[in-house]
């Protein structure tokens, strides 16, 4: 059978344990799979050509980027006949267009790459997320990758113009526009973006770009609570608007996690408080504005310190504490995570519940309370009472079901979702289908018997 | 068979053809359709008591919001049973949540209604076009409507958060959420915006609001070409970045129709030009920036005049000049129109193909182009040689087709699109499909027959 996928295309064809196991496990090494073999395309060709090869022979495929996946999404299930489709080798930035602002590549181009390629064009990328540096822009799309700069240029999802899929059945759909208006047709650009490869497989996009920011001004700002924060972003909204391109929160427990785990990192400010606040405007002479905003924010008593970076090296230094809190979690013991969303205007009501059902259900976990607050988007995360790992860890682990369910309550109730921008995969599928109305279940099944009536694509994701 | 459906649901019916002809008849007066009745609900309950009737006795249904559609897409066909779907009594502001920078609606308000309300609670939601005083949101969303904001703002697809929709099986799918990041299940909410009413019926949005601009400040300015107009868009672009909120852009053609058309306009300039822009600026101090580029682009020779705006009722006279292009063209007798996209890196030079390639095989007819540069988006319209009635105007609307062939297969040589904001409806319906891929087409139609089996949501329109 192998034989005959090797000769369906002109690729690399992996089965040899040795080579398959890094495919097959994904980066947390908390799902592990198995597969009949991977395949390597070097051509959008090649990708239809093995999706007819396994439509032909009732094969699962799985499509992979990084593996960088929070969910489990990208390594394929215990169980079935199973293709890893890595789309690594296709890495091409095909063109540029900076007078459309607009830059057309290959699924696996990995996303730090985009972005220098985009700065090499005098533009910008926007979409920046800690794996940067290995996930790729066709796993981004499938998984609507979010990131810390959503709150001015969107999600994965609005950065994209155009795309181009190979279907379920290994037809090629040539959608690949780069056009700010466009109303032909259903959007399928949209329909197969977020659907983590469970319809069919991004090969290409048409990335929007932007013009590259002349100035950044970041700073660390110290806050006694969550209401102070959004009191500060509401200011600074107000005043900057789109200038303001990042507004972080991160709890003082996470800042001790990242100064006792990671090296060289300091503490950007002398005193100690609850809650910290990362905030950054880009645009010309920003600088003036943001020392005024905390002027302000300190003298009405909203913040009560500020650290405000004078070179873009203190400014990578503020961002590394933010970036370094999961894997400081991980380096800890590992924790219990959500990566959940309420509306802008009650995520500090939300954080003040949430962490007060928790601690009362279990008074002795620590929370790691940190994201996206002006996207609404939270990591809330939570670590065993004391760094624990084997039999204690697995121990901790074992209240995720309660724990979850009293943090995903609240969610509901606040009109959140339990899945905010790491995608559903495995990990998030059974309790976002418990959430999900029979209309919207209904619907969702639909669409994925209409364009994969076979159910080759990556089964068992999104979906039970 | 109407007594059943009066019993049905407790809204409004109406039969009697003094009362239906409204609604059977789009405003341009160019497709007439009938109906059993035309149905007002006044609940979204009521929405489902009337899918769900039409479901059981197999009779069409044709949404319709404001009836201001420019493409036929929400009148009924003159053949079958149908029935129209007034959403024009679903017409409550449900809530506004200023922090949130959202509110939900129901998908009958008038546009401008929303406008005002947003205005009233500080904010500022930007959707912008001719039709706003009579056009609903629900059409709106079902169309993905464009305008003259969508530089900076996005078309409406990119100002809805979250979707109530009626299904064809009239379940009623509640997706209203008001969340910045959420990725838990397919898009239904992108698919069906910009559907056409062939998927199901939008009851209600959850719309994006915005800061309200502190300042607006606008110039109308005389150009010798697209290219020089291209020159002070890019120049402004780079230097304002997002603060530049519109750059639009006519023939003097186009002005001379609104001077000899419309009461009470008058020539901005002193002196004649090829072409004009109209630019605005929107935020703090754009005022002295916008005479600075200005006067850099007259320096340069980009521009040849400018009049800026001194007042919000000089700002809107010149808005006018613009939005009275439409109106002035069919007081001259009507014209053959285009609504396409071009990649905005293209738009001088296809206009310069274009024009000379319709002036080659028709040298007499007068060409009206006008439209939102800054998107790539032109209204490329012509007129009869001179002001035509009667026979003289469907002379000249018998040569559409081959007109339409000269502008289209350009915008498909400029990878362009023939429908940019204005929908598919029965106007560009059978050419779209002409253009579309066998693998696109049979996506659509996989999709289509998977939400809507019974083939009952506004047929006939977006695919033949």
């Amino acid at each position: 059978m192998i034989a005959s996928l090797r000769a369906a295309f002109s690729g690399t064809v992996l089965t040899d344990s040795a080579d398959t196991a890094a495919f097959l496990t994904d980066w947390r090494k908390v799902w592990t799979g198995t597969a009949l073999a991977v395949a390597t395309p070097y051509s959008v060709d090649d990708v239809a050509k093995i999706v007819r090869w396994c439509a032909a022979h009732d094969v699962s495929i799985v499509p992979q980027g990084g593996n960088t996946g929070q969910s489990g999404g990208s390594v394929p299930r215990a169980e079935g006949q199973n293709i890893v489709l890595s789309l690594a080798r296709l890495n091409r930035i095909r063109s540029i267009d900076p007078a459309n602002n607009t830059m057309t590549v290959d699924a696996g181009c990995i996303l730090q790459t985009i972005q220098d390629a985009a700065a090499d064009a005098g533009r910008y990328f926007p979409l920046s997320l800690g794996a940067e540096g290995s996930c790729t822009i066709g796993g981004n799309l499938a998984t609507n990758a979010g990131g810390s700069a959503v709150l001015r240029y969107g999600n994965a999802r609005d950065l994209c113009l155009g795309l181009e899929v190979v279907t379920a059945h290994g037809d090629i759909w040539d959608g690949l526009k780069g056009l700010r208006k466009d109303n032909s047709g259903y959007d399928l650009r949209d329909l197969y973006i977020g659907s983590e490869g469970t319809l069919g497989v991004i090969t290409g996009a048409v990335l929007k770009l932007f013009p590259a920011p002349a100035e950044r001004a970041t700073a660390f700002v110290a806050v006694a609570s969550p209401h102070q924060a959004m009191a500060l972003f509401d200011a600074m909204r107000a005043r900057h608007d789109t200038a303001l391109t990042a507004f972080e929160i991160m709890s003082d427990m996470c800042l001790g996690l990242v100064l006792d785990h990671v090296a060289g990192v300091r503490r950007p400010l002398a005193m100690r408080a609850a809650w910290y606040g990362l905030v950054e405007l880009s645009g010309n002479d920003v600088g003036a504005g943001l020392e005024s905003s905390l002027a302000d924010a300190l003298s009405a008593g909203v913040i009560s310190d500020a650290a405000i970076a004078d070179s873009i090296a203190q400014s990578r230094s503020l961002w590394q504490l933010r970036e370094a809190i999961s894997p400081a979690q991980a380096a800890d013991g590992g924790g219990i995570k959500h990566d959940i969303a309420v509306p802008v205007s009650s995520v500090a009501d939300f954080i003040d519940d949430a962490l007060a059902a928790v601690a009362a259900a279990f008074p002795n976990i620590r929370p790691v309370t940190f994201g996206h607050l002006g996207d609404g988007n939270l990591h809330f995360n939570f670590s065993a009472a004391a760094a624990a790992a084997g039999a204690d860890q697995v121990a901790f682990q074992a209240t995720a079901p309660r724990l979850n369910a009293i943090v995903h309550d609240l969610v509901r109730k606040y009109g959140g979702t339990i899945s905010a921008e790491h995608g559903l995969g495995v990990l998030r599928r059974d309790e976002a289908d418990a959430h999900r109305s029979p209309v919207e279940r209904a619907l969702m099944r639909a669409i994925k018997t209409a364009l994969d009536p076979q159910g080759i694509m990556n089964p068992g994701k999104m979906m039970p």
